[in-house]
């Protein structure tokens, strides 16, 4: 078969490149502890309401789940005061984007976004063929709202902001969000991708979107941090109900799983496991920046469950990295969302923390 | 906003409509027993296995799943004499489709098929904005494989064949799956979707596919019908590494979630299961064929695990369906598949048939 056989858009692609797993790391180095803080997962695990939901829901999991998730849906909008009809849930926030991706465009239509921003939005368009303009982030690593809606034109349909932003743990203040939706034509969909939402939204100043309740806001929240439930696949979106109803012809017919419904459905039920998770990410945080300041390492102040770090060069980001994961910290080099002198560290444990900062010190005097 | 949000083949698409829950028949009609035999799930359940396997895997569940299932595609590729490069697991049959309608495609190439067939298919297509050839089934309801040849033309891109065929349970043989091999040029892909795989393999001439190691056929299984898996959303599909790795790049990265691809693996290992399951739809379905016999009821015979019921009208198909529903039997009927008086029933347990079979004498008193 030629060359031709996929579309430019598809050939371009480049596959999801998975960092090394706990297994890989143990093979490779053998270190006396490891601690995987790479991919912003929850580090306190899971309600402990999950376990006996999925013992009672796997019973008939060889039933088809249920397509449209009622029972997450009605917890979901009570419990932020709208209808089940706002809501659709997917398997996590990347079906979501592809569900977003596959519904709103037309060809020719662009998207306006980040040039640091989560990966998934970039990979999710350009499956679609859609053309993405990428915004700088300002020098102090933010969305540049302005020059985001500057670059509005004609063939604009979207414009996508993670807040707070993955990978730098910035965010748009409410103001800015205000200024924002007073700018950005109706008929352009300002995608809010809170994936951090748990984490972030006590912050002061941080914008309460749904009280705003404007047309062409669609708003994506997940299972897979806060609630510690990556492995299961489990997101939702938030919008007006005509624009959740495109979505739901665009849905896989039986996505999230039934035991991700289920799960999803016991953990959102569970509060005292959230402050748990905010308090021992925000603990961790707050000695990792005194641990920066003593040793004058770069980093941007998060609202949410990582800090990113700033080094002067790639080599020595790429350096820093792999003596890390030597010493069984797992890390994440962020050169693929266009950072490569940065790196992504997800605050865990303090157990954790505390093998980060003490391989830290290691690998600083080998330097 | 105006209509024009989203395209014309995102417009015209209808949204997945599921038949009524256990609970919601329970509810109207207080049956003294409920028989689900409208989805073509596994009525004896799943493997044993899988319960201890999901025990194990929800302990790291606040982790992503492994990206590449490469557990799960060892096994499978052991088990069939191929490479774990040679297969892809997603998200259920599908999920897999999808992939093939996001990787393939270009505008306005088409895909061939017939008009009576999962209807899965026409979804995921419709949403890439491909055009569907749907060429008539045989008048012995199977497909027409020489009028799908003839309907390749300059634009085709993809021919789709679910082996056996759903919803009619009829099977392309060896001969004629040898005769399309020859015919169809090899830069047109030829999807054999083998759902059924597990209930069909057994029968005398139906086709080994992957025994012919054709450049141009990726077969799709799923763990949804043999396996009892449905609820956790895990199939995969079979061919040359160069195509797997350009699906690779299209499917989302975490699918399937990890407690799928656990008990996919789980399940997997299981072959006393999968024989009892056989066992089950075998016998089931010999005693349905008598009972229609009898009954002077039309059906086509089936190699899978359902069976196709034919009446004169679509009235009476409606009246049967419903007078069915309100004895507890649930059933499905397939006007959305192109034939209004058609129903189709899934061959469940022995006691769920002698409920078919003593409720199909009620409602025929009641006609």
């Amino acid at each position: 078969m030629s060359k031709s056989i996929v579309p430019a858009n598809i050939e371009q692609l480049k596959p999801y490149v998975a960092g090394k797993t706990i297994a890989e790391v143990v093979e490779a180095y053998q270190p006396e502890q490891i601690s995987k803080l790479a991919s912003n997962e929850n580090r306190l695990g899971h309600s402990s309401s999950v376990e006996k939901a999925i013992q009672e829901a796997v019973k008939v999991i060889h039933d088809y789940p249920d397509p449209l998730s009622k029972k997450l849906r009605k917890a979901i909008s009570e419990s932020i005061g709208l209808l089940p009809e706002n809501i659709i849930v997917g398997s996590g926030s990347e079906s979501l984007l592809g569900i977003l991706c596959k519904t709103f465009f037309q060809n020719k239509q662009n998207i306006i976004t980040a040039d640091v921003t989560f990966i998934g939005m970039y990979v999710q368009a350009q499956i679609r063929g859609v053309k993405i303009k990428k915004i700088p982030l300002t020098k102090d690593y933010r969305f540049d709202i302005k020059a985001m809606v500057n670059a509005i034109d004609e063939h604009t349909r979207m414009l996508y902001i993670a807040n707070p932003n993955n990978p730098t743990g910035t965010y748009i203040t409410k103001e800015e969000f205000e200024w924002l939706i007073s700018k950005v034509p109706e008929d352009v969909l300002i995608i809010m991708d809170e994936a951090y939402y748990e984490f972030a939204h006590q912050v002061n100043n941080y914008p309460d979107v749904l009280s705003y309740k404007q047309n062409n806001v669609i708003t994506l929240r997940t299972f897979s941090k806060g609630y510690g439930l990556a492995g299961f696949r489990v997101g939702y979106a938030i919008a007006k109900k005509s624009l959740i109803d495109y979505m739901l012809k665009t849905k896989l017919a039986f996505e999230p799983g039934g035991l991700g419904q289920a799960a999803a459905l016991a953990a959102f039920q569970d509060r005292e496991f959230l402050e748990q998770s905010r308090e021992v990410v925000e603990t961790g945080k707050q000695e990792l920046y005194s641990f920066f300041d003593e040793q004058k390492v770069k980093y941007i102040p998060s609202i949410s469950n990582f800090v990113m770090m700033i080094f002067d060069s790639e080599e020595e980001a790429i350096f820093f990295t792999q003596k890390m994961l030597e010493e069984g910290v797992i890390l994440r080099r962020i050169n693929a969302f266009g950072l490569p002198n940065c790196i992504r560290v997800t605050i865990g444990l303090k157990k954790e923390m505390e093998h980060f900062r003490r391989s830290f010190l290691k690998v600083l005097n080998q330097a």
